[in-house]
C-alpha cells in the first residue's frame, strides 16, 4: 500500500497528523458567523470511531478465506478502521454521516490487490459468488462515488487500488507513459519529473487521489487549460471487468469505429476497474509564472478567458473569481492583520480608476519553456488590458500557487463549527454561461435562506471559472451555510436539488469534473436521455452482467 | 437534393462532364508501364450502364407507396441510374465491380428525405417491415462503407441525405455552428465563410462528401493538424435510430459518465443516421501560406513533424512524402516538358549539399492571422533547418494547394488503362512508425509482385505522413499495380490482406480516417478484442434491435 490508511483521517481530509491551521482563530469564526447572518457558530465535533457501531459484516469466513487465497491473507482487511475508512467517499454528505457516526453500510472486507491479475481474479470470484465490489482509488469522491452500496448482492467488498502504484513504462519518443492505476498524484509526478517529464494533472485533491480515479470520473487538473482533462491525456487503458480484461486501442486517432477508451472515461467503476493506463506526457516546464489581474466585473473577466481559449493562447490556467469570491477570500486573508496602508492606497487607486465595488480577481498561470511562457503571457496581458483589467503582478499568483491544495483542509474545521460547506461544478457553452451563472447562484442563495436554521441566516455563495474551452467553460461554486442541525441531510439535499435543477434548466452539465456517483443520478436522464441511458445500461450489462460493479452509481436503475 | 445525382459519375469520381485531363497523353501511359515493369498497359474501359443488368427489386409496390407516403413520391427513386449509383461506394473494389457491371446487389429504392423527422419515420417503417437501410451521404467511402448489403432482411433501401443540407444555426459567442448532416463540403464552407468563419475540414473528397459522412467515419481533413479530425471538432449530434432519436450532450467537457457523442463518431450508419451536428468553428484564416521543404530522408522529415506536433506548433498541415512518392510525383509532373536547365542546377546543388538520391518532399501549410502564421512558420523552419532540410519556398506549396482535390480524378483514367490504384492508411505511436512503415511498404511491394499478371511486373508503392499528433502519426499509402485481369478482385484482396496483416502485426490501427466498412471487418477483432466487439454489438442491439442499419459494416458478426 503506497499510502498507509491508518495515517489518514477516516472521516475528513488529509493526514491525521496535520494540524488544524484555524485552531484558536476565534476571529475567523466570529467573522464567518457574521457572514452567515448568525449570532454565533455552534461547536459540532465529529464522533470518535470508538463510539460508533458498524453494521455486521455479511460475508462468511469461507468467503474471506477465498478472497485471501487470491491476494494473501495480509491484504484482506476486516478491522473497524479499514471498514469505516472505506464506507464512503469525502463529499459533504459523506462527512455529515461519517462525523455523526451514522454508518449504515460498510464493506465487509477491504482488499489490497498487487496487480491486474489479482483484480481480475477478485472480480471473477465476486461475480460467481454474488458479491458487490466498490473500486476504491483515493476515496476522494465528492459526489458519492465510493459509497458502500451493496444493491441486492449478498456481500460487499472494497477493492483498494493503492497497492498498485508502479510506473510500468515511459516512451520518450511518443511522449507517453504507462502506470498502474492506483498510483497517487505525488508519486506519479515525482517519477515523471525524475525523467524530466510531467503529466501536469493537479486537481485540488492531488495529494490523495489516483490516476485511475482521475480517469474513471473524467477529472480536471487546475492547469487543464494546458494539460487537458483526463479525456485529453488518456491514450489507452486496461479495464478489469467481470467478463474479463478489456484492453483499449493503443494508437492515435483511429477511425476503426467508436473508441473503447472513450467508454472507460467516466465509467466510475460501474463497468470495471481501471488497472493500468497509458497517457500523454510532456517535458516538465522550465518556467512557471503565476500572476494576478483585477477585472471590473465578471463579464469582462469571462470575456478575457473566452478570447484566450478561442485564440488558443497556451496559458496553463486562467481562474476568475466572481465579485463575491474575490471579496470573501480577500477579507478572509486580512483577518488578524491590522489594516495596512497598502490597502488604503489600493482602494483609493481603484476608485480613481473608477473600479466598481466588487471587482473580480483572476489568476493566470503560464508554464513551459521561456518562449511559450513569454508569448502566452504577452498575449493574455494584451487581452486583459484591452478589457480594462489591472495587472497585479506575480504576488497574488504565487500566493494562490502555494495554497493550491489547501482548500479541502479547511472543510473539517468548518464542519466542527456548525458550518456546512460544499462545492459543485457545471459547464456550458459560452453563450449560456451568464444565465447559468445567475440561475445557479440565485438557486443556491435562495435554497440556503429557505433551509436555514433561523430567520436572517444566509449563505455565502462563491463562484469561479477555472476551466475553459473554445466552446464554453466550467463554473465552480462553493457554498457555505449555517447548518440546520436537526435536519442536516435534508437541508443539503434540498440545496443540492435546487442548484442541480437550475443547472439542467439552463443548459449546463450536471458535472464538469466531479462525476456522477450517487448524488447526480437523478439528473442523468435529463442529460443523456432515455435512449442514451439505455446505451449505458447495455454497455454495463455486457461487461458486468450481474451488476456487481459499484452498484447504485453512475446509471440510474 | 443539393447535388443532382444524374450529373455525377455513377461508376467513378466527380462530375460526369469533367474532362479526362490525361486523355491523349500517351507519354504518361508509356512511362507508367515502365514503372510497373509492363511492356504496355491494356485498354480496360468500363461497361456503360445500358449494357448492365441490375438485380430485380424485392420490395412490393405497397412498400414503395408506404415509403412515398413519408417523403413524397417524387423523393422515392427506383430507376436504374439511381439504383446503380447507390449500389456501392467508391473504393477500388467498388470501382472494379461497377466498371465490370457485376452489380449483384442494389437498393430496391433510394429515398431523399427532407429532414430528421422524415428520416425517423423511414427508420420506424423499415424496422417494422424488416427492410434494411444503407445511409448514403456523399457515397465516397473507399472501404466498402456504403454497399447495398441486405443481410437477412426482405428488402433494402438507401437513404440519401443530400436533401438535408440546411445550416441551422451559428453561435458566434461559443464559436459553434449547427447544420443538417447531408450538407456537402463546399456548401458548408461557403455558408460559414459568408460569416467570416470556417470548419476547416477539407478531405481530398471535400467536393463530394458530407458533414454526416465525416462524422460517421471519423474523417480527417488535409489540415487536421490545425482543425482536427471529426472527433476534435464534433460537439454534439442527433442520431435517428430505429429506437428513436438520440440527442447527444450539448455542453463542453462534461464529467457525467461516458459521452454519447463519442459513440456517434465512427458509428458508420450501423447505429443510426446522423441527421444534425453541432461543431466547432473558427474565424476564417486571414492568411494561408503553403511552402515546400526537402529533407534528406524519411527519418529526418518524420522527426521534424514529430517535434512540431509535440511542441504544438500551430501549423495547418505538415505532409511528408517518402523518397518513392517524392520521386514519382516529380517524374510525373515533368512528363511532357523538356528537361529544364533549372532541373540540372537543382540536381547539382543537391549533390553539392550531399543530398542522397531519394530526398523527401514536405509541404508545410500555415493558416490563421498574421501572428499565428509567422510564428508557426518560423518555429517549423527552425526545426527543418536544424534537421538539414532545404527550404524550397512557396512554389511547391502553392502547386500542392491547387491540386489538393485532384487525386481521385486520376483514378478513373488509370482504371481505363489496366492499372489498379488503391490507398490505405494507418496510424501508430511515433516509436512504432519506422517499423510499421517498412513492414507495410514491404508487404505491399511483395504482394503486388506475387499477384502480378506477369514475371517482372511490379508495383509503385508511395507513402506520406499527413496527420500528426503528439503521440503518433498516420501513414498513408498509395499503391499502383498492373491488374491481373482474370482475377482482379482476388488480386486486390490478397494485396489488401497482406498490408492489413502487416499493420496489425506492427501496432497500427486498421484505419486512420477511411473507416471500417466491409473491407476492414476482418481486422476489427484484433483491434477491439472479443470483449470490445461485444460492447459495440450491445450498443448496436440497443439502438437497432433488428439489425436493419447498414448491415455487414463496422461490426463483424
Amino acid at each position: 500500500m503506497s499510502i498507509d490508511r491508518t495515517k489518514l483521517r477516516w472521516n475528513g481530509w488529509g493526514w491525521a497528523a496535520t494540524k488544524d491551521a484555524l485552531a484558536g482563530r476565534d476571529d475567523i469564526w466570529k467573522w464567518l458567523a457574521e457572514e452567515l447572518g448568525m449570532p454565533a457558530l455552534l461547536a459540532t465535533p465529529a464522533r470518535p470511531l470508538d463510539e460508533i457501531g458498524l453494521p455486521e459484516p455479511r460475508l462468511a469466513a469461507r468467503d474471506i478465506a477465498a478472497l485471501g487465497d487470491i491476494v494473501g491473507t495480509d491484504r484482506v482487511k476486516t478491522d473497524k478502521y479499514e471498514r469505516a475508512f472505506h464506507a464512503r467517499g469525502r463529499s459533504y454528505h459523506d462527512l455529515l454521516l461519517l462525523r455523526a457516526g451514522t454508518i449504515d453500510a460498510a464493506p465487509d472486507a477491504v482488499l489490497y490487490p498487487r496487480g491486474a491479475e489479482e483484480v481480475q481474479a477478485l472480480l471473477a470470484l465476486c461475480d460467481r459468488e454474488g458479491i458487490a465490489v466498490v473500486p476504491y482509488g483515493g476515496g476522494t469522491s465528492v459526489v458519492g462515488g465510493a459509497g458502500a452500496v451493496r444493491g441486492d448482492h449478498r456481500g460487499l467488498i472494497a477493492i483498494d487500488l493503492s497497492g498498485m502504484s508502479r510506473m510500468i513504462a515511459t516512451d520518450p519518443v511518443s511522449l507517453t507513459a504507462t502506470a498502474e492505476a492506483g498510483i497517487y498524484g505525488p508519486a506519479l509526478e515525482s517519477a515523471l519529473r525524475a525523467q524530466g517529464m510531467t503529466l501536469g494533472h493537479h486537481p485540488q485533491s492531488f495529494e490523495f487521489s489516483t490516476l485511475g480515479g482521475w480517469i474513471a470520473h473524467r477529472g480536471a487538473g487546475q492547469q487543464s487549460h494546458r494539460y487537458g482533462k483526463a479525456e485529453s491525456w488518456l491514450l489507452s487503458a486496461r479495464l478489469a471487468t467481470p467478463r474479463g480484461a478489456l484492453a483499449t486501442e493503443e494508437f492515435p486517432a483511429s477511425a476503426a469505429g467508436p473508441r473503447l477508451t472513450d467508454l472507460v472515461l467516466g465509467s466510475e467503476g460501474a463497468f470495471g476497474i481501471v488497472t493500468e493506463a497509458t497517457f500523454r506526457i510532456r517535458r516538465a516546464p522550465k518556467l512557471s509564472d503565476y500572476r494576478g489581474f483585477l477585472f471590473r466585473d465578471f463579464a469582462s473577466g469571462t470575456a478575457a478567458i473566452r478570447e484566450a481559449a478561442q485564440e488558443e493562447i497556451p496559458a496553463a490556467m486562467l481562474r476568475l473569481s466572481d465579485g463575491d469570491e474575490t471579496r470573501f477570500y480577500r477579507a478572509f486573508s486580512r483577518l488578524g492583520h491590522a489594516r495596512r496602508v497598502a490597502d488604503y492606497l489600493e482602494r483609493a487607486y481603484l476608485r480613481l480608476r473608477r473600479f466598481p465595488d466588487a471587482p473580480c480577481a483572476l489568476i493566470a498561470g503560464f508554464e513551459g519553456d521561456e518562449e511559450i511562457v513569454r508569448d502566452a503571457r504577452r498575449r493574455f496581458a494584451r487581452i486583459a488590458a484591452r478589457l480594462g483589467a489591472l495587472a497585479l503582478g506575480q504576488k497574488p499568483g504565487q500566493r494562490w500557487y502555494r495554497g493550491r491544495f489547501h482548500g479541502p483542509y479547511s472543510r473539517d474545521p468548518m464542519m466542527d463549527h456548525g458550518t456546512g460547506v460544499d462545492t459543485l461544478e457545471t459547464a456550458a457553452r459560452w453563450s449560456r454561461i451568464d444565465a447559468l451563472y445567475a440561475a445557479v447562484k440565485g438557486a443556491l442563495e435562495t435554497a440556503i435562506v429557505d433551509t436555514a436554521p433561523r430567520t436572517g441566516a444566509k449563505g455565502v455563495v462563491l463562484c469561479h471559472i477555472s476551466h475553459a474551452y473554445p466552446d464554453g467553460a466550467s463554473l465552480y461554486f462553493t457554498y457555505i451555510f449555517p447548518r440546520a442541525l436537526d435536519r442536516e441531510v435534508e437541508q443539503w439535499r434540498e440545496i443540492k436539488r435546487r442548484a442541480s435543477d437550475a443547472i439542467v434548466a439552463h443548459g449546463g452539465t450536471i458535472s464538469h469534473h466531479h462525476g456522477v456517483g450517487e448524488d447526480h443520478l437523478a439528473w442523468m436522464e435529463a442529460e443523456k436521455g432515455t435512449l442514451g441511458l439505455d446505451v449505458l445500461r447495455a454497455i454495463k450489462k455486457t461487461l458486468d452482467p450481474n451488476g456487481i460493479m459499484n452498484p447504485g452509481k453512475l446509471i440510474p436503475n
